[in-house]
């Protein structure tokens, strides 16, 4: 108990210093009239795309929260509410602090880049101090006040709700806001730079306001939920594994948690650079002194609680896993490795080659983060059982604070950008910002591999927690039902991926077919005459965006619960391994090809092969055009896949017994 | 005992009739002396790279002799090297008689439709009829010798061996020539069409007798080869099922593929067509007819063998999964339905969206075949265990000879269509060669969708008798090792595909380098004055897939074992099907996803949606360009994968307890 009592007061610390960095944000200068209007125009979109995705998910969330209530119970219920308001609360302050902070830092770029980095950098604190926050603080108050009332064992095994409530944020979030920022990017694209040849961020193009919008719903709240729920969901497994153990086993999570928000506080303070080089480089270093924070920290907690430095260990293999995973991303993903290299190479003789090249290469990337989540689960179950995997995620994920902050970041920098194009702002400013956006184009490739290997991890948690609840001792591969289920699991991920590509090109389609109507409607918009109808954009992008991940979305929790109820509990868990199988090995590649394609045509453009404007430059735009549904919907709504369908079998396990 | 000697006479009949056949298209009109000089060209090249290739084969083939010879046993490395003989005879047998039956086609093309579909079909009937012979003899003479030396527990056992030999075949006739024929196209095209603008099979082009050797060396030999180890493999596996039954259950497969082979021969009887229409319609007919005869005759071998209709179930899921697969295959990828519709839609906007969208297909195209699968083995182990699940793979692959025959009947369309283009006949001719070829693609995309489908079956009557074989209980996800297997068995389809699909890159680029010297050193090709240096161009070809595939052969037969001497046998039993369920959905999706983009080009050259020339048609050949590797050497070499890693663990198990 002194554990939550402690990890609360600490995550008020972190709500806190969040609240006091938003104000800062706030506080900064918000540039001139034209800027802050364009601003205004997008923070007003993403404000409407989130009111409208919160509006249909409440009606989804109601229904769910009914059914469990008379399914599960009062309390699983209730503890699904909470986690899905505490989750849409976190993407919607991370939201608030980078529709605050992109123009902000476009105005601070005008006087270096070092005040320009300051600003990007703490709009990404916000959100990654957010979910954090609440994260922790919504299951400490959920342990302390269930803990009084109906009992530890009983508040641990509602807390799947919690878990359940924020993955369907994640779900809306990720999956919806995926395809929402890629149908406007593709869209303003296609019409914008490809058939009217105005530049991108160009104030003329009617999509141009829903595009920066994206960035903000699809990279900012889809990220955030997403490691919200891998978050939250580690924690949770962690504790019912503990259950079975001692009470030192259930709080230990906790108390990770926590240190990790204090390491990622301190991660945060070291951050300031002034040029591109510093800037990559403090980046990265903020976040690995986050994780050495954490590792010194649990030698000491490891011996508090468990009296042996078995726990230490094994929050090392998830720490250096996270690290190991983040390099492989980055050798794969980064104009300075051979891989982007050999893809921009490819371009020179044409768009097939590219496209092959960049599969080859995805596919490829998929061998060292798949050996390496393999090596943390064999080494942690060595260690200490299924207890240890999920120990092992929650060290992975205990430094998300200042991870988020780095991968928001990028984000802010990106919409800073396009504030400076379409506000015309000077050179100098621009080349800034671009240097910001560089940095944070990285930074985003390694966070999604980052989400994906922790989302892997907790979904193994899940697996676990799942096993050790149902009381099975076998899960055998020579029973037909698993063997069933491991196959039905392994096909899931493609289905859902062809669902999410091609749920793209059908809202990208709405959104051409809308600005090339306004361009033909009103032809004062492309001399600059007339102010496109943003509005209108933006409304086209968010309902395709939420129609098409109904299918999707069905796709992922109808099965798993069939399953369940037909063939049983044993099936079911054959199932979750096997989607979690395929979508880890579908989500890597789709993240790494997209973010290699897209470094091997900024490469390109940088003046090699022939620069902008050679025909390798054309080859490599077509596979960066394949790349951006890969990268940001499809490969990240597999995080979602796996984490939704295993935490739905776990709450409802008691309909399948 | 009768069961071997009544199947032997059948197979001694089928070999007669194909030796039958052999001469009757030996005997046909072999053409004027351009069209002779071009086919001996083809033939000569087809040689030569079979020749090499067995050559490399023998020494490895040799190794693995010895191998098995020392740590598994005498029989079992006899059987290999029998196995892998009667596998190259049977490919060397399908290849001799497809260069006869191309420059044969060619030539009765000039007289009619019928005339020169009867030739092709009769040249696939060779291949067909040789390798279900060839097979089921193996098989049966084996059977009959061991049987009476070292006895019927022994020598069944020792036909793992067998199986594996025929693999090893098929890993060099499958992977290698898939290598083989796409660098050659890859190369040709884009030297030839795309840097010199001379047209496809333009006899000036270097590479253009190295395509030609491609189809055969690619789709027929490697067809064949891949199948003929799927089909001897099922026999095995229920044999070793039926072991631990009774005597009627090991000789049942026997009978059940000798009733094929019957069949077969009936169905090639009712191939006979005027138009292209009906000969689309007889080609299926044919196979139907085919299908329906094993149908009515396993009622009786059911009933005779076990005195009841069980059996007759199981083989009707098994016949049912093939047809419902090949369906659903042709639904993805013929021009007549909406999803290659749609894709050659896509290419409108693009290449990218014509990627995505194809990609989208591909991925889409999975849910069928899969779920049939699991229906099958779900269905089949109910009626009869495991017993059952490889019965139905028997089953599916009885008809194997008309199949093939259908399937080979492809490549000698194109290669006659090359035959006619580059001797400069009559446009007429081409026209029907034309017609052929459509017919010919059609069944090419559907016979793969059967080699997967099958294949993965195989693979599953493998595991079915590795795990049997190893004295499991439970192969149980709940053991770490299993996990770890199970992991590492998803993640080889995905290393081995980025491989295969890189390595036609490689290899492309040599043949591209040789072309363009070829070019610059002798200025006379171009002019049509000096005869281009083929031969070259076949060596370089040759030996750049023999060097492509030493890697990724060594990633398929190293790993299992590895797995099965540090991690044990259940961990095997893991990596088995995880390999299998990723292999199966990786290969159903690069081969439909290539079917798709090669009919969606042809489709707009038919005129739509600009026809030849547009910007729908250049993007159109983009995504056909991405899909020939795809379908023809990453997507079949999956089979290999599978059968070869579960065949391993098979005749390997002895050293693994």
């Amino acid at each position: 108990m002194t554990t939550i009592i402690v990890s609360a007061g600490l995550t008020i610390v972190a709500l806190i210093a969040c609240l006091a960095i938003y104000i800062s944000v706030n506080n900064a200068d918000p540039g001139n009239e034209r800027m802050q209007k364009i601003a205004g125009d997008i923070s007003e979109g993403a404000m409407a795309f989130i009111g409208r995705e919160y509006r249909t998910l409440a009606v989804f969330a109601l229904i769910i929260v009914v059914l469990l209530w008379i399914f599960v119970g009062a309390w699983t219920a209730v503890c699904y509410a909470i986690g899905a308001t505490f989750s849409a609360s976190a993407g919607f302050i991370g939201m608030r602090a980078a529709t605050k902070g992109n123009v902000r830092t476009a105005a601070a770029a005008g006087n270096s880049l070092a005040d320009a980095l300051k600003i990007a950098f703490r709009s990404g604190a916000v959100m990654g101090l957010a979910v954090v926050g609440l994260g922790l603080l919504g299951l400490t108050s959920l342990l302390y006040i269930g803990t009084g009332t109906i009992g530890l064992e009983s508040i641990i095994l509602s807390l799947f709700g919690f878990s359940f409530g924020a993955s369907t944020i994640a779900l809306f979030s990720r999956v919806g806001g995926g395809i929402y920022t890629k149908a406007a990017d593709v869209g303003a694209d296609i019409v914008g730079k490809v058939e009217q040849g105005i530049p991108e961020d160009d104030p003329r193009n009617p999509a141009t306001i829903a595009d920066n919008v994206g960035d903000n719903v699809g990279d900012i709240a889809g990220m955030g939920a997403d490691l919200y729920s891998s978050y939250v969901g580690s924690m949770i497994a962690a504790m019912a594994l503990g259950l079975a153990l001692t009470e030192a086993h259930i709080y230990f999570p906790i108390a990770l948690g926590a240190l990790g928000i204090v390491a990622s506080l301190a991660g945060m303070f070291i951050v300031r650079a002034n040029d591109e080089e510093t800037l990559q480089k403090v980046l990265r270093y903020s976040f690995l002194f986050a994780a050495f924070v954490v590792l010194v920290g649990s030698w000491f907690l490891s011996d508090a609680y468990f009296g042996s430095a078995t726990m230490f260990w094994v929050v090392f293999t998830g720490l250096a896993a996270g690290v190991i995973i983040e390099l492989s991303t980055e050798y794969y993903t980064s104009s300075h490795f051979n891989p982007v290299k050999r893809l921009a190479e490819a371009s020179e003789t044409g768009a097939a080659t590219n496209i092959i090249e960049g599969l080859g290469l995805g596919f490829m990337s998929t061998a060292i983060p798949m050996l390496v989540i393999i090596a943390v689960a064999f080494v942690s179950y060595v260690l200490a059982d299924f207890y240890g995997i999920a120990i092992s995620a929650v060290a992975m994920l205990s430094t998300l604070g200042i991870s988020l902050a780095i991968d928001a970041y990028g984000p802010v920098a990106d919409n800073a950008g396009g504030i400076a194009e379409m506000s015309s702002l000077p050179d100098e400013v621009r080349e800034r910002t671009d240097a910001l956006d560089a940095a944070g184009n990285m930074t985003a490739a390694i966070g999604k591999g980052f989400a994906i290997g922790s989302a892997g991890l907790t979904a193994l948690a899940f697996f676990s927690a799942f096993s050790t609840r149902a009381g099975l001792d076998a899960i055998s591969l020579l029973n037909i039902e698993v063997l069933t289920g491991v196959f039905l699991g392994v096909l899931m991920p493609f289905i859902f991926t062809s669902l999410t590509m091609t749920a793209v090109s059908r809202a990208a389609f709405d959104m051409i077919e809308e600005v090339r109507r306004q361009f033909k409607a009103m032809p004062g918009i492309l001399k600059g005459e007339t102010e496109p109808d943003y509005r209108r954009c933006v409304d086209i992008s968010t309902i395709g965006a939420l129609k098409q991940m109904i299918v999707p979305g069905f796709l992922i929790i109808i099965p798993p619960i069939i399953v369940g109820l037909v063939l049983g509990t044993e099936a079911l868990g054959g199932m979750i391994i096997g989607a979690l199988g395929t979508a880890m090995l579908l989500g890597i590649a789709l993240s790494n090809a997209g973010g290699a394609w897209d470094n091997a045509k900024k490469f390109i453009e940088t003046g090699e092969h022939g620069g902008k404007g050679s025909e390798a430059h054309a080859a490599s735009v077509i596979g960066d055009t394949v790349g951006d549904p890969a990268k940001d919907t499809s490969g990240p709504s597999l995080n979602i896949l796996i984490k939704l369908m295993s935490i739905v079998a776990l709450t409802l396990l008691p309909l399948f017994l």
